[in-house]
């Protein structure tokens, strides 16, 4: 590869990526030209996807459009093996047949993003499974008690006196063990990854592999958290798909565009310049929405969403500039609409908000609320209106 | 069973026991009647038993002399792992073949005090080796890494900052499933077993089996460190038994006799008695000999022994009370004679050594030394004796 190639897959590769560890060793494996495999670890027990997740699989992508090869591998063994202590009921072990079916439903999200061509879907129940009692002792042996006591999370438990059963140390060994198996070059995951992808470089080196690049700070469901692009999922229809990208604030978009958005990062610095001086933000917004709808279904499925969503909301007369709330819901499902109205500070009290209500004077999304029971399901991003001068795009939080 | 018999049953099964735990189960047990299940665990590696080991295998035996069925345990499992780190070159995996040599090298000597029709020889491998890594998760999962961190040698090396493999944590969760596996009623240990041992009765609670009781304190090779019992192998020559057996001091004589002889605490309290009102400690010592040279051999063999001791030592002139001297080894395995004559105080210098070495006046056990090279292997206690005045007794310890 000549130095203005691996430099631009250099950058095209940090994007987004938390740190790398080791960047010299990456910048050695792009120079030497060869297609890289690229890992990726996936739990089996939930393959809904949201564009929290497509971070990732957006930098896997990345990868493949260098030319490497992705790994994408579904962890099935644990989750077959389920909550060994047998405590936690609903964490019952999955089947093989339902680790099929997950990993059907994933792969039909994924390749959305992911070129199938340059894609290998494995399950580390492959080789985990074949292996015996006395190879995981052989595992085991190969980390000390004191370096998994280095792991944050296990730290702090300790030193709070909570228990750490002593499986929840093999994990880590499994994941890093999993690199090996599959002779990993590049293995990509969340910040709270760090540790056990640091394993899989360990393990490597011990047996004679060379280790593995760790690219963390992947993980757009922590860096998204507490906000709406979490609950967008990438299986939701366009118009409800472009309604919540639509809400969100103005601030946050940029954010959600350097993670989510395929354009480069200098195209985005242009827009933003450009609402520096004066463009009105809401174009960058549905530009925005519809690169993401056309991705995860199509082009003429964004261009209606677009229709539709200028019938409902532009019509409706909402200012640019809404005030922007958020409430938690401190775990309940939903909220009462004349708690949330009040809460919001659109009405003084929930009678007002029964009488606005009766009234016919409340909106949410546009739509008139009649019936002043009603519940608004969170998390989500809802516009509510009182009358024709109270605005505020309230965001339900967990 | 009757009250009487449990009882008695009892106070032979507390003999030489540091510790029952659960003491009042064991009643229980006893008060049932049925045979019970009693488990001892066994090293693969090191079949040449000296009379330490054989303090607990008297215990089996008073079990079996109550009409109880022994489990003889051989770790054949781990022994067949090895080192997994590899880091230990010395501690080569067993082959099944090792295994099965070192199992009839046991047997042969343990079936001098076990009565085999009341025996069951068994190896761990049995069902470890079946195990799947699963399985083995599903066992680490039962125990907590502060569990684990509370077993003695564990805490001081994790507060010393000194590395515990992981796989360390598996093996006493392994000790405890073969309790398991083997529905033990009872488990007999050294002190230093203790934490596995209630290993097993725990995961016995958890897997809905009765719990075993569990006898601690009943390692000889601690109770009788740094002393020659240890050092007196179980297959030695009549001749050299006796001979170790009669150069055992006089007071660590009654520790001796509490441990491995067959006869009644009441008995020996009254030898003790005895020899305080004037009785010689060495008729004691002798009977004590005999016991055990026809426990190991035959009562023949015993005779024997005794007549040859008499002819080379009585013979000899050797006072009654000689002085005690202990020399350590320094890890060395042997002490040239000159410097053994030195450090024990019966010459001035070497050189003094040599001259009485050349003048014929030395004798190591009553045999004359010539050669002035002449090296003594340790561990062990021999007879020195220069001129006809000077004596000592010297322990060499490692």
């Amino acid at each position: 590869m000549s130095d203005t190639h691996w430099q631009d897959a250099l950058d095209l590769i940090r994007r987004g990526s938390e740190e790398i560890l080791v960047e010299a060793e990456l910048i050695d494996k792009l120079k030497a030209g060869k297609p890289l495999r690229v890992k990726a670890g996936f739990d089996p027990t939930a393959p809904d996807l949201h564009l929290g997740h497509t971070v990732l699989i957006n930098k896997l992508r990345h990868f493949q459009d260098l030319g490497h090869h992705v790994l994408f591998l579904i962890g099935d063994f644990t989750g077959m093996i389920g909550d060994p202590t047998g405590k936690n009921a609903t964490r019952k072990p999955l089947t093989p047949e339902q680790v099929a079916e997950n990993a059907k439903t994933y792969q039909k999200q994924v390749f959305k993003i992911l070129d199938p061509a340059r894609t290998e879907v494995m399950f580390n129940a492959d080789w985990m499974g074949r292996m015996s009692a006395a190879d995981m002792i052989g595992l085991a042996a190969r980390s000390t008690v004191a370096r998994m006591l280095e792991r944050d999370d296990f730290s702090k438990r300790y030193a709070g006196g909570q228990p750490i059963a002593i499986h929840e140390f093999l994990y880590p060994l499994i994941q890093g063990y999993d690199s090996v198996a599959l002779r990993s070059d590049v293995e990509l995951g969340g910040t709270d990854q760090k540790f056990n992808l640091l394993m899989g470089r360990e393990l490597q080196k011990q047996m004679g592999q060379s280790p593995q690049v760790v690219l963390e700070g992947l993980d757009g469901v922590q860096k998204m958290s507490k906000s709406l692009g979490n609950y967008i999922g990438i299986a939701e229809l366009p118009n409800e798909m472009f309604g919540k990208l639509m809400s969100v604030s103005d601030t946050l978009m940029w954010r959600y565009m350097e993670l989510l958005s395929f354009r480069s990062l200098a195209e985005i610095e242009a827009d933003r310049r450009a609402v520096a001086e004066g463009r009105n933000p809401r174009d960058v917004k549905v530009a925005f929405a519809q690169e993401i709808i056309a991705r995860f279904h199509d082009r003429a499925a964004a261009d209606a969403a677009l229709a539709d969503f200028e019938l409902r909301f532009k019509a409706g007369a909402i200012p640019e500039d809404l005030p922007e709330v958020t409430l938690s819901l401190a775990g309940a499902p939903s909220i009462g609409v004349a708690q949330l109205l009040k809460q919001a500070g659109l009405v003084e009290s929930t009678s007002e908000a029964f009488r606005q209500i009766a009234g016919g004077a409340v909106k949410l999304d546009g739509e008139k609320v009649s019936n002043r029971e009603a519940l608004v399901s969170g998390p989500a991003t809802v516009v509510a209106q009182v009358g024709k001068r109270r605005f505020a795009r309230v965001t339900l939080t967990p």
